[in-house]
């Protein structure tokens, strides 16, 4: 089972180096990125994208920051910190990840007394998220494999793999450490339009693992629930409010349909990734560009009078959740998402 | 209202024309077809679709036949001619429509005593049956639309246009009829994957029109329906068997999602797309290539070890359909296709 890492800090260099996912499943290609400015446009380009990876990247992210700040005195330094931390809250709206590493980081940072030891600090922070991701996408992958049958069909969307956290995944976790407990787990990956992570990504690290995986568009998922193909769905998470679950768009229709057929419908996520002080009204849904639908390679597919609306998420309310998989353990409902909350670590 | 239509007979060259839908909405290409097999070759690639305008194409294939038969006995003339709808039948197995226009044009030529009759009979009913198909779109247009309220957002997928008919079209029919009867139609069309005859076909014949039309992933129509953005959905139609509607894949989630939303669920469709002497499971349900999904200009989106499978169209039970509006009336639950199937005309 392969368990390399999808972004972490380059010490001999001091610079993060990543997986820069746009290009997969073509090119294998690690990117070493410097600055800030140029780490805020990979968040935003998607060249790293998955809530927990966001998490991770805005702890390295403050850590750069801070290895990078002009010497001078520790109020300049830290006023150029939060500035760089504001750059990269500001890329992605929705998944909670991103602002818990970047506070965590800044938070630890102003404990420190000097400039010297805020650098160490904020790499120490950093690295322990990162160190922590993983432990918790292992934990989540026992207590998820645990539910799974020992012989079936699971559908997943979008991609909660290693590629969207450290490294092992949470979705995608729960079926490695299912496969590692000699359970025959089979994979539908729904391809996840417009930009085809489960196409791309998903069945790219499944492949890699030798699990079988079977790529289909995001409208054939209620069809083969119908025929009895499906056994359980699990998706990640980009955020989860009291009352829902924020994931990539598409997750929502998938819940209704996996209730109608009567087909348990699991969510996968780390406690970071919990925002019970907030309901669903509460939080920003991204729009992204029209081109992302519109164009592919060198061919306009809608014409210029049309409008196009894409929201990169939607909100699936808990009572479509059968259960959230977490490193603390599984959440059965009635799901309240407070009873495992990340501490909150505000600067 | 543009009202062009989609494939026709050219009499001064004998031979038919099509627009090339492949191509849209890039490019408006008019491509003459001389032969069967190259008509065979137009359906297969889906340069013509859509269950009425099979149908249609079927019956002008019959007619290209008979033009172009070589000269000798009746019995060589009706042998080639069979042979012919032999390999245009052969090319999709799941629009009725195709069988249904196929059979009748041979059904009306056998009853010809000779060559030169025969000829003008298949091209004479080929003819009658692309003339129908435009007045049966205008009658489901008239009788759809008052089933719309005065001002509503309606939600279609695929295209189930004028390019899927002779002309008109049966969902956008009745978004059309409803217009020009002064209703104030907003469109969401969801793109259709994989081969995008939303994005490309549906925007592009709306824009034509006027007609407001917004573009969506199809995985985020549930989403849309959760925030009370669409206030009925219509689609067409491939087959209609006693028990379901068979349509392009991504259908059958859409009416599970309106039917947990409490949305409307129309299907408009002529007659001709009744097959009320089968059940859902005598059909089969066309699979097409993985390059469909997987590439897309000069890039690989699937990475070589997943499988794909790539379903064409799925099954919608009866009981989760309001409403289908044909060209002779609208049938509400508990519908009964045997009450207006077309009239059985097989040779």
């Amino acid at each position: 089972m392969n368990d390399s890492a999808t972004l972490w800090w380059d010490t001999p260099t001091g610079c993060i180096r990543y997986v820069e996912q746009t290009l997969l499943p073509g090119e294998y290609r690690i990117v070493e990125c410097r600055t800030v400015e140029r780490l805020a446009e990979a968040i935003r380009r998607l060249e790293i994208r998955g809530a927990p990876a966001l998490g991770v990247a805005g702890g390295y992210g403050v850590a750069l920051a801070a290895a990078t700040a002009k010497d001078g005195t520790y109020k300049r330094f830290m006023e150029e910190v939060e500035r760089a931390a504001g750059v990269l809250r500001a890329t992605r709206p929705t998944a909670i990840n991103l602002g818990w590493g970047i506070d965590r980081v800044l938070s630890a940072v102003s404990r420190a007394s000097d400039t010297v030891s805020a650098k160490e600090i904020a790499l120490a922070e950093a690295e322990a998220i990162a160190r922590e991701d993983t432990a918790c996408c292992h934990a989540i992958g026992e207590h998820g494999a645990r539910l799974l049958p020992d012989s079936c069909t699971v559908l997943t969307h979008c991609n909660a793999g290693a590629l969207a956290c450290s490294s092992w995944g949470t979705a995608l976790g729960v079926i490695r450490s299912a496969v590692n407990a000699g359970k025959d787990v089979k994979v539908i990956a729904c391809e996840t339009r417009p930009l085809l992570q489960g196409a791309r990504l998903t069945a790219w690290e499944l492949v890699r693992d030798g699990i079988d995986v079977t790529v289909i568009t995001d409208s054939t998922a209620a069809y083969l629930m119908r025929v009895g193909a499906i056994d359980a769905v699990i998706v990640g998470a980009d955020r989860i409010t009291r009352d829902a679950v924020f994931n990539k768009i598409g997750t929502y229709m998938h819940a209704v349909c996996a209730k109608y057929h009567g087909i348990p419908f699991y969510v996968a996520a780390p406690s970071s990734t919990f925002d019970p002080e907030n309901i669903a009204r509460d939080v920003t849904i991204e729009q992204r560009g029209r081109e992302e639908l519109s164009v592919m390679g060198n061919r306009t597919f809608i014409p210029p009078g049309a409008q196009v609306k894409n929201y990169a998420f939607d909100a699936t309310p808990m009572e479509l959740v059968s259960a959230v998989i977490t490193e603390r353990g599984v959440l059965y409902p009635p799901i309240d998402p407070g009873s495992v909350a990340a501490p909150k670590q505000r600067p």
